[in-house]
């Protein structure tokens, strides 16, 4: 069985969100374990797998460990069939792995540079800046509902979720706001939150004990 | 046709070089563009197709751009049969995304901070650090002559790339050396130098006219 490192409110959680999107949570072994927040709360979890103690992380069935969210996504998107990517050889694809590559080569330093107040030149000149994201993402959103045109992607999870997180992050455009809400529809907000608050709950029986 | 943007002695040096690997630089239209370099030397190409001026950037033959190195590269290596990847499904599909992943989102962060002196607890926190960038290249070493085991990937030439071509960067750590190395000796070092100097060329008189 897949085995998944997960930690509630974080970084995997866009990964129980796919999971539940595909109807596979049940395929995978979620392990609940606590991580070092940014604000200093938490702590690096022995329990977890990932030989930094971050999350999201996947360990297959042969015992590879998979990092990084868009590596996670795409790889447990193809092992059930790819519902939410495009195969290779289609239209979509080069958009789709582009996209993949975007979020954390570009969406996840720019919003951690700017989540801190970090302005720095060589973060700002490799980078660039939330307005450059605001862009990016409006270009795309000009040409249909989703990141790749009409139907939705293992992208839109991705790149949606950490302004679905954390709403002060969120850039002051229309389409972009309104794509945020689109994908937050098509996932099952209530299901997950329900999911995240029984895992929160397991998690502080964890460390009280 | 797909059409390829590229600085000599930049990140899409890698692309040149993986397409070189393949026997397939002829069938890319390649344009070379001026980039603003770290050292503020060149400037902004009005000739680049990329949304914010960087390169690699990939046109595909219905107008798609893709960016980021990974994106671009995982691409190519499908449009050309999967020559250096492992197929969906396959065993070490898993690590392969993963590294990948790993590329943008960790080691090029890392890289741009240590390059330029920054050390911040936002920037460290979330992408640690050459240690744990060193950590994680040895402990996948120790396994194999390359990054997937025994068979060159397109992983390795994308992360063994920013020490190929700034040694200063290189961790001193003799399995890590010993791979950007191994890697280097399978790509057509010459070649690849003689094709830079003919861009490097192009560009200057460019820039004269
Ligand atoms: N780019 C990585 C980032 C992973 C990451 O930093 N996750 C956070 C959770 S939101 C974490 O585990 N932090 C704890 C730590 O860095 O020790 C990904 O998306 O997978
Ligand atoms: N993560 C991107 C980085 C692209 C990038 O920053 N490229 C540099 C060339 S080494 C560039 O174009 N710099 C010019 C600029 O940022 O304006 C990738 O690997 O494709």
């Amino acid at each position: 069985m897949l085995t998944l490192y997960h930690s509630p409110y974080s970084r995997s959680s866009r990964v129980i969100a796919q999971l539940m999107l595909m109807g596979e949570l049940d395929a995978v072994e979620v392990i609940t374990v606590d991580v070092l927040r940014h604000d200093g709360v938490g702590r690096r979890d022995p329990h977890n797998a990932h030989p930094e103690g971050k999350v999201p992380y996947l360990v297959t069935e042969d015992g590879q460990g998979i990092r990084e969210s868009a590596a996670i996504m795409m790889y447990l998107d193809e092992v059930f069939g790819q519902p939410f990517s495009p195969e290779i050889g289609s239209p979509k694809r080069g958009a789709y792995l582009s996209w993949m590559a975007y979020a954390g080569g570009v969406l996840d330093p720019v919003l951690v540079a700017a989540f801190s107040g970090l302005d720095h030149p060589a973060i700002t000149g490799t980078f660039r800046s939330i307005e450059e994201v605001c862009t990016t993402l409006a270009a795309a959103l000009n040409q249909g509902p989703f990141l790749l045109g009409d139907e939705l992607s293992v992208a839109d999870i991705l790149l949606a979720s950490p302004f679905q997180w954390a709403p002060h992050l969120m850039p002051d455009n229309a389409s972009i706001k309104a794509w945020v809400g689109r994908v937050g529809d098509r996932l099952d907000g209530e299901t997950i939150a329900a999911y995240e608050a029984r895992a929160t709950a397991q998690l502080s029986t964890q460390a009280g004990t």
